[in-house]
């Protein structure tokens, strides 16, 4: 069972940090989550994670369902011990992917029909079975099943979704999870403040460990996105974690923990590390350009990652050029210990009061553009 | 510049133990050398080579010519720095590359017009500009620039071929080298004795730190390989490395160390692994097999490798079979592991005068097939 202990209240924003323990360890939070997929943060092994600073990483439930399977893990003993990795994982319910990668779906009140992604073979996913697949990957907070909803329907579809997610949260704290294990519940509602409100209202009343916003980085603006956080987190408790699903970029992380979140997890660091986007303390940095070819400085002179320890700009590209697999690990261990010590940095102005200066610097400075020396 | 210093000659077979030493530390033979093609172990860091037990890595000249090209290297000041590796490095002279990678060349006494294998742009080499580059690459052991075969030619062409790989190691003896380099000269002939043993005793005559033996493993037998090895190794100086080039399984250099040869290198270990093919002490081991889906014991239990210290065959299999990077990376430790490992071995038993009943012991174990469990 999760303990969460809130330490620091900033005075001029909502941010805060708190100190997040599970029998898996503990996380001090603001904090972001490296994902995970199919049990493997892509290119990393779990010491590398480690060694950046992780405390916590994310784990699809859909993904691991399709593979390597339920019966593998429960063989396991679950996700920990299969991929060597002893700090928290937190798991996502397998609604997101099953909505936005299953091209054809069925959903009913019962729960909804997919076909995998893979090979087209149809699954059934209900909140019950959710929560089954959750307990057998043994994550350490598990994720209610709920309907995440393209942004651009009709507000009547948002109306009908919120009232299915409630019924569904509702099933899912009824399932018997491992004594280990906490459940999340999760807000839906879109853009539309009183179906937020809303939302917030029923899932808080039903009472999870802790609370997620889903729904947000599905399409709409960025200015929305932060309204409808900011607004949101008013209706959610002060002493549970609050966790933003899917977001984002190092400034919305920023704008976000300044909105009053804890938690956050995207698979933009290691996703664009595999395309050669490095995000450094001046910005974004595209190292494949031809402007790199005979430099001998790390990517970050800031950044205290293996990576910029051992590397220069000129090797990493070359080796990005050069199509090596070494390019695109360490383009990822230096993108997700940039995440992790942005929210680490904004942990310590949090603690120390100077958020605001922190964020308004670190904001300022990233709107330079890596690439312009 | 190089120091060979014989330490241990095998009683019952031409194996040796030897310490070889360059300003860039202590290499001990015999020795396998991991394949750094274009300025990395594929997928590996330098620092995971060297956690695998490596002292030498092999880089290709013709690879690193094209990429990152020669200006890149100059303002590194080599290649040592410019992949953050401290140890030794040889450098193959580019001519094997050039005869097997290039469609289009033209061989004259000059040196040889070829096309990239990336883009078609013709280029020229001679052994002075193969010294050159391999200068400005800094290795610690350069190779004199040869003519490599293919074994399914005819005799008179093999004669031809010899000679003019002994006039073109004069004119590599010619260059002036960095003071840290050594230069080691290459045997041709084929599969034949006569034309081995005559261009033995040419390149010995001209006198190099070093001997490869060139030209094999392109198609001929293995027994027609340790043939030739062990009757060409009776025609090089005892005093000085032996390395037999691009060679091979672990069964081929257990016995080509029992012919008198120092020194491999080969693609097998680290390309193998990357299409799943793992070596162990009982043999080969294809990890994709459905057999190992559930297995929670490492591919090896004899393997003391970060991969076997830390993960199942079942995980192993999962992350292959989903396409994880992570995969080819944690089969690459193993196998590079493996190799460096056997040579080890093979070392600790010559010193104990016990290499025969190693290499047998080994041999037949390996017979067993690594997936028959």
């Amino acid at each position: 069972m999760l303990s969460f202990n809130l330490k620091y209240e900033d005075r001029e924003t909502k941010a805060r940090s708190a100190t997040l323990k599970t029998t898996h360890g503990v996380v001090e939070t603001p904090i972001f989550m490296p994902v995970g997929t199919v049990g493997s943060v892509k290119t990393m092994t779990p010491h590398e994670v480690e060694e950046c600073g992780a405390s916590i990483i994310l784990g699809n439930t859909y993904h691991l369902y399709l593979r390597p399977g339920i019966e593998v893990l429960k063989k396991f003993g679950g996700l920990h011990n299969f991929m060597s990795w002893n700090k928290n994982i937190l798991t996502d319910s397998g609604g997101f992917q099953v909505f936005s990668l299953s091209e054809l779906r069925d959903i009913s009140e019962e729960g909804v029909y997919f076909k995998s992604h893979l090979d087209g073979k149809r699954f059934f996913m209900s909140p019950e079975m959710s929560m089954d697949i959750q307990r057998c990957i043994g994550s350490d907070i598990v994720m209610a099943f709920d309907e995440c909803v393209s942004c651009d329907l009709e507000r009547s579809y948002f109306e009908k979704s919120v009232n299915l997610t409630t019924s569904w949260a509702k099933r899912c704290k009824g399932v018997a999870l491992d004594s280990h294990q906490s459940l999340f519940g999760i807000i839906q509602g879109g853009i539309h403040k009183d179906l937020r409100k809303r939302s917030a209202g029923e899932i808080t009343d039903i009472g999870f460990d802790g609370y997620a916003i889903g729904g947000l980085s599905v399409g709409e603006t960025t200015a929305q996105m932060y309204e409808i956080t900011d607004y949101t987190t008013d209706y959610l408790p002060k002493n549970a974690p609050r966790y933003l699903m899917g977001v984002g970029t190092p400034e919305d992380i920023l704008n976000c923990i300044g909105n009053g979140i804890d938690m956050f997890d995207c698979v933009m660091p290691t996703r664009n590390a595999r395309n050669g986007m490095l995000f450094t303390s001046r910005g974004k940095l595209h190292i494949k350009r031809k402007q790199w070819e005979f430099s001998d400085t790390p990517i970050d002179s800031e950044c205290q990652c293996y990576t910029c320890r051992n590397f220069s700009k000129g090797y990493l590209r070359h080796l990005y050029k050069s199509g090596e697999i070494l390019a695109l690990r360490l383009n990822t261990i230096h993108n997700i210990n940039f995440y992790l010590s942005l929210v680490k940095g904004a942990r310590n102005a949090i603690k120390k009061g100077c958020f605001t200066t922190f964020k308004k610097e670190m904001t300022e400075k990233m709107t330079i553009g890596g690439d312009n020396v």
